[in-house]
């Protein structure tokens, strides 16, 4: 992009991607290190070219500010987030619609209020999560639709003047759907965005914490419609019968967590005016910690 | 539906239809009274008519229990909710994109860290917020897609057994897209589309919430880029110059409160396993002021 | 006050106390009305006392603004709150210590990971609730002494210029212990009080909340260690023998409903600067709505 | 104590003594590893003594759970840190206090509404946050006389049975004021306490908030009423006249993050019933992550 709009000649792309790949080769083998006085790796890749390369290593950081790379990886992360728990999601679904008819025939108490109430079966009992995380499905698209947009380009929230930079060109070459052309509005979208994709996964773990807290229900001994193979199991030194479904306890828990990180996002940004906060950085912490939590969940429940 | 089942006659049909004419009628003279010992108007509906027509008031609760109207009714109200949303969005959407081109040659410093940073325009800056308030109905129709499905007929989570009711007839009747059809996900989904339907609306209330701010500032005396005229405005009885935006404020600080009444809702609900729990019930006062609150906003804005 | 510093003669204030009385007459037989153009209770006494009486009536504002008013009722208010419910859960830790010693024999099965652990008995149980309740009053007192300071005077945080009010004064005839000085401090910890006042009562809400899920657990049919009588319970229609505990579910919830009133006064005031905000506002309703829940519960469990 | 009830000999203690002594050495300098498969450091005590010094190895874990050693490891950080903190409040109001006076002389407009509106002084300002850091100690007495009760001994939360464990001497060595007695409610005290520590504190972290946005106001460009050397500040490399008042907006930002916090940690308990549950486990990173925050923005203040 940069050789096309007349800011670097042929030779000079060819220095840097001859560069870009050294530092790759060297980045895989452990021995690329960024120091904390570089504070990131945009500041220790362009020290190495142009230590090694000289001036041309200072034209890599042309038309970009690291608030946009930091904001373009984050999308680009977040996409790849809300496609992987799409995916598990609906495998999910699949999965447990698929041991549904099994089941079917299985009678179970229905419960209501924790009393029983009326007979049901536990196939009816499971279709009802896989229903579930079925409709997970159309919330985390509705996400995806909002976030599939390339923000690279638009500087610290004020575009880049001067440079004819091609949005719609590094859009495609990222895999992004369209380019976010209102410079202002990658600002604004800062954290928002991560908020709109947290809540899009919410369903998925909500219902993950309900599952989980059936199962406690489920595997107690005055229940015990089901059990897990002790191998899913923890046990006790003192009490060598005991079956205890730890695995529940932190599937249910971290349905909790992730309802905290999400509001604590939102929290963040909701007063926030127009422009970049330093607030905002708090909220990337947050953000990874959440899509992990949901990982595992769906992990867990398949 | 009960007639053609078999549950009732035709002359039956008939009375009933004529009873509930006029409870309608009674109801619009403010005539119709619900007292406490009957707790709601199923109850009273079914006790006018007995007492007047005899036992076919009584089979009008045939094939239904209270919990399966009462989710079908916040069903209804909460897709009215989501397409009104979605409709005050849209069209606030567009009476920006409307009026950026007026402002996109008027200068106005951009800020970072609340402090003057890059040259930008007004319009970029309206524009910003218009393409979020389109962005945001993007999750309004993935919530919509989720809660467009018809739960009655689930009975009190387990199904109507013996009773050949046409669940997708009375979805049809009553506007639904389908049928919600295993009832134990019905019964799940109580209190969690309700949740769903809020994190859908929180994008353009934290819009809403982050556009009062910038107001705040942009008309701060020390700023003074944008005043409203006094109609809009309080003042001071003993300091008669001053401009208070009170509406920005309010604005504000709704976005926190819908945050916390979404919070309310997924914390009640993320622990409880299936069926139905009196729990739920605390969900609904939540739901609807936060509903309130989101319509407000975007009056407000607009 | 205003008389002892020369702003009222004897007269007028004769005048003012008569007038005073007879709108406490109106008011006990429910004749006097405040009108939507008066906004609130001060405008119309003032224009009572102003009609009838002439421009003594105007003198009555002296000295205090709407704001200062409305601050010092919620700090005596909240006062109150804290006091009954300090009273309230010392009651109850006591009538749960006088209990213990009668089932100290009685066995139970102690329950971790909600699978049944070692032997403990009734009175065990019920006396790690008894201590709780005892401690939730050590975080009471301490807000009792955050709290305790008059506000009355401040006006609109920036205290009065030019009359002599004796603040120690009017802090002694209202049972404040101290007089709260720095005007822009009253100010300041409008809502953050609030929220100290919730705080402290947090420690008893969560507490209910969890003896709320014991009971649960414990009558349940699989469990049945416990049982109310029938006018604790609810039925079923179609399920006579059933027993809904629906009591412990909304205790359970408030706990939640509870912890999110609170969250939304801390969220609303967390990111404000000094100064009165019309924001503040919005943390009236949370503050009374959970003041409200919290002695419910209370009472529910004594 | 082992020794005293009989459990070990005196030789055994000597020896336990001089192995524990070689484990500390070995861990100042790094040689003690605790593996994956000995998940703790009480396990991995255990076996290097064992391996080393036979059977009386095993006699270390007489009269304790694993529970029991992390809940009282808990208690002695939770009190170690609200003492902490005290004491930088503490120092924080003596600190603020001091400065009042140089600045009750310099005049600087008070705001309501975020409109300038009356005079006040750069010595009223200061001086209410010095009252609220003040304030904030008589909360964190009150957790403090929650907390300083010695779990240690309750092991998995039904006590030790059959042996004569001396609790009133262990809490003494510990330094804790008194036995928490009841076994069980030692065990319905974990996350409830770390709960009722977070309350405490959030008075200083809200104030701490409230102050940073006041300091971001003061210091804009429209503004300036005060500002901080450059080493305070960060800058911007195509801006080089810009200052950045980062700190800030990370201090007012970590509010929100506490917030959150405090709020993961009683959502996850408030629904638990009695015993422990491993959903318990999660508390503990956010009440870690909640205490650095609180400290680092005493020290920022400071």
């Amino acid at each position: 992009m940069l050789q096309k709009i007349g800011v670097l000649t042929k030779e000079e792309l060819d220095t840097l991607k001859k560069a870009l790949k050294e530092i790759e080769e060297l980045w895989k083998k452990g021995d690329f290190k960024v120091t904390r006085s570089q504070e990131d790796g945009h500041t220790a890749i362009e020290q190495y070219i142009t230590e090694k390369y000289g001036e041309v290593g200072k034209k890599i950081h042309t038309g970009r500010s690291r608030n946009d790379q930091s904001m373009t990886m984050i999308r680009l992360y977040s996409l790849e987030q809300l496609r992987l728990i799409r995916q598990l999601a609906s495998d999910l679904a699949t999965a447990a619609e698929a041991r549904v008819s099994d089941f079917n025939a299985v009678a179970m108490p229905g419960y209501t209020h924790m009393q029983r109430a009326m007979p049901t079966t536990v196939g009816t009992w499971l279709g009802s999560f896989a229903q579930g995380w079925r409709d997970s499905t159309k919330m985390l698209d509705g996400a995806i639709g909002v976030l599939d947009q390339n923000p690279l380009g638009s500087a610290a929230g004020f575009g880049i003047n001067g440079l004819a930079l091609d949005r719609a060109e590094t859009a495609k070459l990222l895999g992004f759907q369209t380019v976010q052309s209102n410079p202002m509005y990658c600002g604004l979208s800062r954290g928002m965005f991560e908020n709109v994709a947290l809540q899009a996964m919410s369903l998925a773990m909500v219902l993950s914490s309900r599952f989980a807290t059936d199962m406690m229900m489920f595997t107690q001994q005055e229940t015990l419609f089901l059990a897990l193979p002790d191998n899913f199991v923890t046990g006790s030194s003192i009490m060598p019968q005991k079956k205890n479904y730890d695995l529940f306890e932190i599937m249910r828990a971290n349905g909790k967590v992730f309802g905290s990180l999400q509001m604590q996002i939102q929290e963040t940004i909701v007063g926030l005016g127009s422009g970049y906060h330093r607030d905002l950085q708090c909220t990337k912490k947050a953000f990874v910690e959440a899509c992990n939590l949901e990982a595992i969940a769906a992990g867990l429940e398949a």
